[in-house]
């Protein structure tokens, strides 16, 4: 039976649910030294003296650090060299990291850094887009506070817009959202022989925390081993932020020579880690008698706070989506990331696309009812179909299931029974039903801005007993990543899936196979191990066709049995079982071992004008939302999510199903409860999960999830990445099932009771 | 500068130096529990009960096992499936292990021990290889006790021997050799996430090791990952036996569901690992009237002990060897490992051939000096040269340098001026002056006894800086394996020395590359590099080609320099650093991983004759010894040696010296003062180093290294393996030099006093 296609219990699950999996901090090392972090009580500021005195007093205190000990260079290596490991003259931001201390126990080094006087000069901190941008801000990035802009030009759109027939404007607001991993950020250093360390920690990206390690010590990266232990969570917030812890344990690991340990505690992992961005985003539209798009004109802004990390990319990722799965003819799209002295906003599953969604699906959701068109029935008159092209001018040549997605969740939520009796929700009613939609398309992988990075790399070995042993350079961290991968790796090489083992992720295995990011893993790593089987097949076929004397183009390998294909074993063909084939193989001394390696297809793209191929294929979805509204307390419910997506290939059913849930729920929090809020300094306010509200269970909805699947002929068995799609377009499908329950447009998330309840 | 033939500094030096390398005991982790072993206080007895009850009272104590807990099979899966992990119903020699227990500390593992109660009923032991063999004796293997035999006969050497002009006979005896490591044996056993288990420890074959987890455990050999620590040395002790440390401590680990640390005291590492087989050879020799050897006659038994472990393929050695490095035509060897009540033999440096080769050495010597010849020139009359053929028929087609270490050593030791006069000693000196010669040859790697495992495997990466990171199957224990591979690796690939890195081996890095052993490393592991950096650089040269705008045939990359051969950067030709060739190789996305894989070279050999190619190649060796002697207190003491070898290309000089140093001082230990003696009961008596005498520096002569080069065309830049033949023909050089000073022959070693005081 093939792997590929059936819910295949978790390589992962046994030891999960019964609490045998080891996280970072379940790991100790006699000698070890705890390390805590002495971080920035204003959000902007001139370090004047950071004084230790009464910190090394404390016994048990071994030594403080900053970044005068930094032995390489004081830069998270990302896409600008502008983040420091430790603050140098400036903090930028509250709670950015200063110094390290390391002391016997954590509580000894936690009250070292209580004790340390840090003698900061206060300056006048940005806190918001808005003020950022004003002409007579302070600068605190460059001339214009503003880190990268991108442009998208296609047609003429501010021509288009003023001749189309109906003219659209409106602002939308997103939030920050809070990765809310269950496992804080954590890293172990251990210095080897021969000048080596190794760092071991929770993380999705070893091959970063590689570069950053390498980097802050002034080690040659072959003395540096990055192994990513046990991982709870990661949604993008641990994609370049282990960067710096990790870099700030081995700091000290390198300077004291023994293995240390830091565990963040919540509130600092909340004030100190990366965010999904807040944004602006100002849509106008255009729209014709028809009410097809003619025109779409976006201008899109994130507060990347104090330091670019990764919004850069997180940007580009957001202006490529920023009109949402529709064909239009003229678009003008204008984003940028601004500087504001807050912590640095980076990855979160969707990568800067759930603002722009929910501002694309929220304006077309307006346009629907403006023009009174079923909010499905102006997707249908506007979606991308095969054959039709992007806003980058991108033609969608292959595997676009869109309109089938559209189709089947209209048909499951039963929509056609509601939405026209939802709109007309009396006002009487004090629980007011509502349903929303939301199409979406997501571009899978790194894709153009990416693009040299997006390559992986495999290793297999067909050991003795004819098991198999996997390495990859993707991460596992919770979404099923080691089981989709045995799958794939079963079925490509003909053993059955019990017996493929796919090893922790360490960075001494294989070659830098870039992030674990971008729903890129099932894809770039499946591919890489599927180049890997297919050498070891170059060497396992020719065997089976001697050993039962078949032509070698005969001779085939599956689920663990060989045979040839020209007389099959239920045809009374001869066969041969692998456990007796890897005998012969290794008393033959085959090679048994080989390196996958798998290279993205290409992507063509013009920076300058924004137009060509932004990634190699995209994923689509569909998301009908349903709400109760309680008219008394402005109380959302959300009661249903029907979920359908086109991810090429469900390598694993039950996993997609479980993706879709878990994403899903995520978009419930983003719309309805989960915002950060600062005083007026800049300090966070609510920096525990007591003051950020995340869904619970309770808050859940029914989650109807629908697999689509349109096979895309360069993933491995058709599929394409999907991880982050289902959360990207929930928030706009509930906003829109609000509106149809209350006539209560919402362009601000969350959407909170106050809001509703004005007039 | 090539790093291949110049003495780069040693990778692993400063380190160990400094004591900042890590060895298995410096390792704990949180919750470790101590395992400690149940002993056999017999030689031979009948297991009636174990009771345990005492100890399991004991606070502390976790746990008990014996091998009725064993999940998988209780074999340890060597040659033969005769040694338990855990004696079962019988113990078959003192120290056997029988039981494990499990315990919060050391101490209390050890305490727990001495209260167990064993009912053992005692049994005869057999305890010596003249007893064994009686024909009445009790039979403790098979109808003979004889684990294995195997003969060799080319000619007719009955019929010759009788012919011959001269006719010899002699017995001559070996006595127990003890590894002597300086680190104990130790392993941690570590279970992991998904039904793994990762043991670290002190080895030389991690894949002897692999094999025996998965055995007893009865996992599948994906979920066994084998590490090995920085091994303390191994010289052949760490071979097979690290298996049951390793099943010992693992047993304990899986079923606790804890890490678990087992490590060995001196005393019972002593009674209870392999050792060197104690030897009884009888040889017969025709030689005719020019002193050349025209027939031989050797029957060769080791006492193999209680198990047959590795005795078949040490037996297997010693046999090709027996007759030593010279043209003989007729020749008869029988040989037999024969089973006693003792701890089981197994491989030591030299493997089963320095006891024949103390024999035929010292035979060659008493022809040589019956026939009033000088011990030079005999061996000139009879060694192997280029186009002679080998006691098994194998003809010497190239590499073969014994004539010139022979010259070397006799002119670098004055023999000339030293040998006629100490041969006239005065009776009246105190002090006897000798010198002694031995020519050896030694067989490289496994040969056609250990065929099917004489593969290799390497990964190498090259990094995004430039460095290589490299990882082999073979291990570091001290004899410089990771230099020596680094320095093939570099010059293989066109990098300069000190930016390749070697990992520790790992089980899981590499494919199964067979053991550590039979001086292969460097001859199979530098292969499998060399196959790695040829790939490597396949992807590597088109791009220098295209980047520097040369025909590809003529682009190079040597010492991190990528050129033209045809316009050489000295000449003004464009050039490109490896650091910014890499750069462009990974903005390519061109994979920068490789796996080599190497089969070592046919050997063709009939087991029935004994005739063929027992291996593909031969190193070389003339050991020249010169004692003094103490007519008064009969102690010798060895004054020089004179080592000349050819191992085809000394990869680092100064590591050959050090081999050579450290070998010829082992031997010294051998000829002089080590063995190991029993009391009647078969208990050991000498189980510590206050007891059992190693020499020490200050027992050490002066070692002159001579290097003679004659490259093996297969061999990586020309080199065959090495490192076990400094040991091998000490003893006898310094018998035959003793002989020389005293005119008294020792066919005993060691040479003790008291024998040389006898009249």
């Amino acid at each position: 039976m093939p792997a590929v296609g059936s819910s295949v219990p978790r390589k992962d699950a046994w030891d999960k649910v019964t609490g045998k999996a080891r996280f970072v901090d379940d790991y100790s090392f006699p000698g070890i030294v705890h390390v805590a972090t002495v971080r920035s009580p204003v959000a902007f500021g001139r370090i004047d003296e950071i004084d230790f005195c009464e910190s090394r007093m404390l016994p048990g205190v071994l030594d403080c650090f900053t970044w005068r000990d930094i032995p390489g260079k004081n830069i998270n290596p990302l896409v600008y060299p502008d983040q420091p490991f430790l603050a140098e003259q400036y903090a930028r931001f509250y709670g950015e990291a200063i110094a390290l201390i390391a002391a016997e126990t954590r509580e000894i080094a936690e009250e070292a850094v209580r004790r340390v006087k840090l003698k900061i000069t206060k300056m006048t901190p940005v806190l918001s887009i808005r003020e950022s941008l004003k002409p007579d801000s302070i600068k605190i990035y460059g001339n214009d506070n503003i880190f990268t802009r991108y442009t998208i030009k296609k047609g003429n759109a501010e021509e288009a817009i003023k001749s189309a027939k109906y003219f659209f404007e409106q602002e939308y607001e997103t939030p920050y959202q809070e990765h809310a991993y269950l496992e804080t950020q954590g890293m172990i250093a251990i210095p080897g022989i021969e000048d080596t360390i190794t760092v071991n920690g929770s993380m999705q990206c070893p091959f970063y925390v590689h570069d950053a390690v390498s980097q802050i010590l002034g080690l040659s990266k072959n003395k540096v081993r990055i192994v990513q232990s046990t991982t709870g969570g990661g949604f993008g917030g641990k994609e370049d932020f282990p960067s710096l812890v990790a870099g700030h344990a081995a700091l000290v690991a390198k300077k004291l020579g023994r293995p240390t340990k830091l565990i963040y505690r919540r509130e600092e992992d909340i004030i100190s880690s990366s965010k999904r961005h807040p944004s602006l985003v100002k849509f106008k539209a255009g729209v014709n008698e028809n009410g097809k798009l003619v025109a779409a004109i976006v201008d899109y802004f994130v507060d990347a706070g104090a330091f670019a990390t990764l919004s850069p990319i997180v940007l580009w990722r957001g202006t490529v989506h920023a009109v949402g799965p529709y064909v239009c003819d003229n678009v003008l799209i204008r984003t940028a990331a601004v500087a504001t002295n807050k912590v640095p906003c980076g990855a979160y599953r969707g990568f800067g696309s759930p603002q722009v969604i929910f501002a694309g699906e929220s304006m077309i959701d307006e346009i629907a009812y403006e023009l009174n068109l079923d909010p499905i029935e102006i997707r249908r008159r506007n979606i991308l179909r095969i054959g039709d092209s992007t806003v980058t001018n991108q033609k969608i040549d292959k595997s676009c299931g869109l309109e089938e997605t559209l189709d089947k969740a209209y048909e499951k939520s039963n929509w056609k029974e509601k939405w026209k009796p939802y709109s007309s929700n009396s006002g009487i009613d004090k629980i007011k039903k509502g349903i929303g939609v939301s199409t979406i398309y997501y571009g899978v992988g790194l894709g153009a801005g990416g693009k040299h990075l997006d390559r992986a790399g495999a290793s297999m070995t067909l050991l003795h007993d004819g098991s198999v042993h996997c390495a990859v350079g993707n991460t596992e961290m919770g979404q099923g990543a080691r089981t989709v991968l045995a799958q794939i790796a079963a079925d490509a090489l003909g053993v059955p899936y019990p017996i493929v083992h796919v090893i922790e992720t360490d960075t001494s295995f294989v070659p830098d196979s870039g992030p674990t990011v971008a729903s890129r893993t099932t894809f770039m790593s499946g591919n890489a191990l599927i180049s890997a089987a297919k050498d070891l097949r170059t060497r396992l076929l020719p065997l089976i066709s001697e050993l039962l004397k078949c032509p070698i183009e005969d001779a085939d390998l599956v689920d663990g049995l060989g045979f040839s294909r020209k007389a099959l074993p239920e045809n009374g063909g001869k066969s041969i079982q692998i456990q007796e084939l890897t005998k012969e193989f290794y008393s033959r001394r085959l090679m048994p071992s080989s390196f996958g390696w798998y290279v993205a297809p290409n992507t063509d793209f013009d920076k300058e004008s924004g137009q060509g191929n932004a990634y190699f294929t995209y994923s689509y979805c569909t998301n009908i939302a349903e709400v109760e509204v309680d008219s008394e307390t402005g109380v959302v419910k959300v009661t249903k999510i029907t979920s359908a997506h086109d991810m090429g290939k469900a390598i694993n059913p039950q996993q997609v199903e479980g993706q879709i849930q878990g994403g899903a729920l995520q978009g419930v929090g983003y719309a309805t409860t989960e915002e950060i809020r600062h005083d007026k300094n800049g300090r966070m306010l609510n920096d525990a999960f007591a003051t950020y509200i995340l869904p619970t269970f309770e808050d859940g909805p029914e989650i109807v999830p629908i697999i689509v699947e349109h096979a895309y002929d360069q993933g491995p068995f058709g599929a394409k990445g999907f991880g982050e799609v289902p959360l990207m377009g929930i928030a706009p499908a509930i906003a829109n099932a609000v509106f149809n329950a209350t006539g209560k447009r919402v362009r601000i998330i969350p959407i909170k009771p106050e809001i509703l309840l004005e007039n």
